[in-house]
């Protein structure tokens, strides 16, 4: 069993309004110097498979297919043994 | 300057639907033994900070007062330097 920990973020060249209000409310806190917030989604998923290659293609079909739009967005993912 | 990737991830406990209607999309592609996806937000953002535990308080702030729901989310994140 494999843990697979996925991330989508828009490409650094689509607008980010999300990103963009919530680096107003960090400023408002007053929390520091922080800029460029970018928005994305996190997804964690176990992976049944024979081995790591095996789940990295699981990994990689899924994201492909389902849940990146690859106009818009970019994926990367970490692939983890578990028990 | 700091990135800061930020991971905010909803609590074991906490149920997440949208995270079984990834499932079953990804159980009628037919890719794989995919189970116990959950969903959460994955957030970037820059840091101007003069060392890297100045960088991870300010990260530690803006989870804890902002991004995340203490109630229902769990946070973590990693921080990196860049030029």
């Amino acid at each position: 069993m494999y843990i697979a920990r996925i991330r989508v973020t828009l490409r650094p060249s689509i607008l980010d309004p999300q990103g963009k209000a919530v680096q107003h409310a960090i400023a408002s806190l007053g929390a520091g110097a922080v800029s460029d917030v970018r928005i994305g989604k996190y997804i964690e998923a176990k992976i049944d498979a024979k081995n790591e290659a095996d789940a990295r293609r699981t990994a990689e079909e899924v994201c492909r297919k389902l849940l990146a739009n690859p106009v818009m967005e970019d994926y990367s993912f970490d692939i983890a043994g578990t028990e």
